[in-house]
């Protein structure tokens, strides 16, 4: 059985390294128990009669026995991650001495820490709102410059104080309209209902952009997926070889991502981008090679980014049209790279010529490239071009960001029912009907940094983190 | 190329936990640097105006992006562990966040650490002996309590001691008998010899017990290795399987064991032992199976303890015997443990006839046991008896115990020096032959604890340890 995690009458304890063999190892033990119990296993000094944020050295030890040489960090509540009485004993990373030390915590009285259960203790105790808390696991989870930037901004409470705020106004709204539902028979409104209307026109000024960030957020944690598209021998697995040797790339794993085709992370200027390769596609009435297509095609739907390569000397400008024309026919909103390969194989004006038609009818993102040679320039071109297009018009600088599903969920709700507030408003509704929207709206701004949550919501959010954190 | 080890004036940085998403990951810093570097990324506090052994909440920070939030402890020299002014930086376990500050801490003028200079530096200060520093890396490898024990026990300077004291008496004797040489013609003797005869005699005396442990010391690093022998059918792998199953046994690996057959680690009251299993032996005319039962038994060889398992259904007395001679023939100094197996399929008289018989000509390690039917009873004699059997004889309650194969071999070659100078006291040998024999003790002992040390030794000490140690 789970322990309950709203009782943080009991003293935690867990190995908060990672695991293996390393200098350093540490221990945390937090609760109010935590000096007392860590008193009985170090016994070179009093814990309790030192000051909060001293490092002591000395022993730890199973009755006569001496277990490991160590530094003891003390940290007096309320100045603790938790806010509660909290030790860290840094050993020798042994993952042997660890254990150990670990089962003497618990034979002595702590218990084992569930995942999280440290972090959500600072939250209980008010020291984290949710949202920050939820940053710390993304921070910790972080892979790349983007989504730490993200996590740190929101753990210092970026996002936290934007809601908090324009929720408190509206809270004072709320409560003027309850006011009037006690005086329901004689008509008053205390609730300015043209002021209302101003405030929410501003939270929804304010929420929007941070709900459209979303795409962006979700494609800082997930990768921004960047589908290659073209026909047979197009180049397509050259230009992906051509861009992932390249040496200021750092090809990494994002964890949890499926895959049914090869993919490959790669991090350009501190954002991920998912490389998804694709069979390649052309007219055909071959049933089977249709399906394969089809599928290529699919991709097209989930790729934020599509780069069409063509062979310039293989493909005429009516083929390349109408392959084009069938991308966007799957996807409108896509940011979409065209690239004409094999440029070196047909004369400096043929090129020119065609890249002018492309420009005609629209495909202003075009870069001619050699991928088989890997060409230098049009690889920067290329990275800039996508990490632009992938930015432009999704963020502005310093703007808060949202990564987290829950928060775009959260504020998406808060949304529409601010939405029907201002309708309900134009239409003179009772204060009673506006009431229950405001609530609606003000439960789902307070979801985000938990001043509303449930139980399970906690559990959903402090069971992904790992033990120790 | 290497950095020059012996050159401290730089300052050094690593990460010093284990590498993995986890709740805390630690960066170390040290040397004369180590606050001004580290007060160009973390703005909140002058560190060198703080205390040491402090605790600082913050930020770091790259110019205006703040990469984490951290808890940054504080040692100034020379109370800390290199001796050097040292800074542990206490970051979010994320690997992009922390090799994020080890790279700022690079680019503002920390070197990258080698592996176990840290705790080189701590030996070159005078902080730590070179056999205190071992332990260090022995404390951090352990995987057992034996091996944490020696360990431990070795860091907080049991063999140090005994040697030192020792080298130092001796050292007296020496600079005496040097004396002596500058008075060469003058045949005076400053040096009392029976007094010295005595001290060598008082060091032998006290050096032999602790050559010995080295192989109990060994066997507690290496695992003692115990090799199942018996014929086809005997009961080897049921009773494998008996011992490893056992919800007691910790079953672990050893790292950089070499295994040609399967090996299994079981740590018995904390000692490891290494089970070897073996093809079955019998007598045979086949040439081609003579050569694998010969391989059996050349692992009787290398073993430190040979359980031999019979069926007693199957096998007769001069059968059971002839195998045992065979075995003893291989390796008299064998711990050898007889396992009667079956022992259910013949009568209660016929089992303590067949006992009894083995006990008469000398085979007293002798249990009874059904294999394959999982006897507690019979499991808990054995794993009791393999324990005893190694133990015993081989060291004494709080005897320091040698686990490493250096100071085997200096503490061995100081000996051998040693004996050379009792021979050369009884033959009257003349002072300058006599002094050096004794330098070469003196050495020898001082190898030990690194008072007599070469940078080559030294690097291949320190090169074994992990980064950020």
């Amino acid at each position: 059985m789970l322990p309950n995690l709203y009782n943080t009458d009991d003293t935690i304890a867990a190995i908060a390294t990672a695991e293996g063999v390393s200098a350093i190892g540490v221990i945390r033990i937090s609760g109010k128990q935590a000096f007392s119990i860590c008193n009985k296993i170090y016994k070179n000094k009093d814990l309790t009669q030192l000051n909060s944020h001293t490092i002591h050295y000395g022993f730890i030890t199973d009755g006569d026995e001496v277990i490991d040489e160590v530094m003891l960090s003390v940290f007096k509540s309320p100045r603790s991650f938790t806010t509660e009485d909290s030790i860290e004993i840094s050993a020798h990373g042994s993952p042997y001495i660890l254990s150990r030390i670990l089962q003497l915590l618990i034979d002595n009285g702590a218990r084992l820490a569930q995942p999280g259960e440290f972090t959500m203790r600072a939250f209980m105790h008010g020291r984290l709102d949710l949202a920050q808390a939820e940053a710390v696991g993304d921070l910790i989870a972080a892979q790349n410059k983007a989504q730490a930037d993200v996590a740190i901004k929101q753990i210092r409470g970026g996002l936290s104080e934007d809601i908090k705020s324009l929720r408190e106004q509206l809270l004072n709204f709320a409560s003027l309209i309850e006011l009037e539902l006690d005086f329901g028979e004689e008509d008053v409104e205390f609730a300015d209902r043209s002021q209302l209307n101003k405030l929410i026109e501003q939270i929804l000024h304010h929420i929007d952009p941070i709900i459209q960030s979303f795409q962006y957020g979700n494609a800082i944690k997930n990768g921004i997926p960047v589908a290659i598209i073209g026909r047979p021998n197009a180049g397509k697995s050259s230009l992906l070889n051509l861009v992932l040797n390249d040496d200021r790339a750092i090809v990494s794993d994002i964890a949890g991502t499926t895959r049914d085709t090869v993919e490959e992370v790669l991090n350009i200027e501190g954002l991920p981008f998912r490389f998804i390769d694709t069979a390649g596609i052309r007219a055909t009435q071959d049933t089977i090679e249709k399906i394969g297509i089809e599928k290529a095609l699919k991709k097209i739907e989930e790729a934020q980014v599509v780069i069409y390569i063509f062979d310039v000397s293989d493909t005429s400008i009516e083929e390349v049209l109408a392959d084009l024309e069938m991308i966007t026919a799957k996807n409108e909103r896509i940011h979409l790279v065209v690239l004409a390969n094999k440029t070196d194989l047909i004369g400096q004006s043929a090129q020119s010529n065609l890249l002018q038609q492309l420009n005609k009818v629209g495909y202003t993102n075009t870069l001619s490239i050699q991928a088989n040679k890997g060409s230098e320039q049009a690889l920067l071109v290329l990275k800039s071009t996508l990490h632009e297009s992938v930015k432009r018009g999704l963020v502005s600088d310093g703007q808060t960001i949202l990564t987290n599903l829950r928060h775009y969920k959260s504020l998406s709700d808060a949304r529409e029912a601010l939405q029907v507030v201002v309708e309900g408003l134009g239409n003179r509704l009772t204060s009673d009907l506006l009431a229950l929207d405001i609530k609606r709206a003000l439960n789902a701004l307070g979801e985000v940094t938990g001043e509303i949550s449930s139980q399970e919501i906690l559990i959903n959010i402090f069971g992904k983190f790992c033990i120790g954190k």
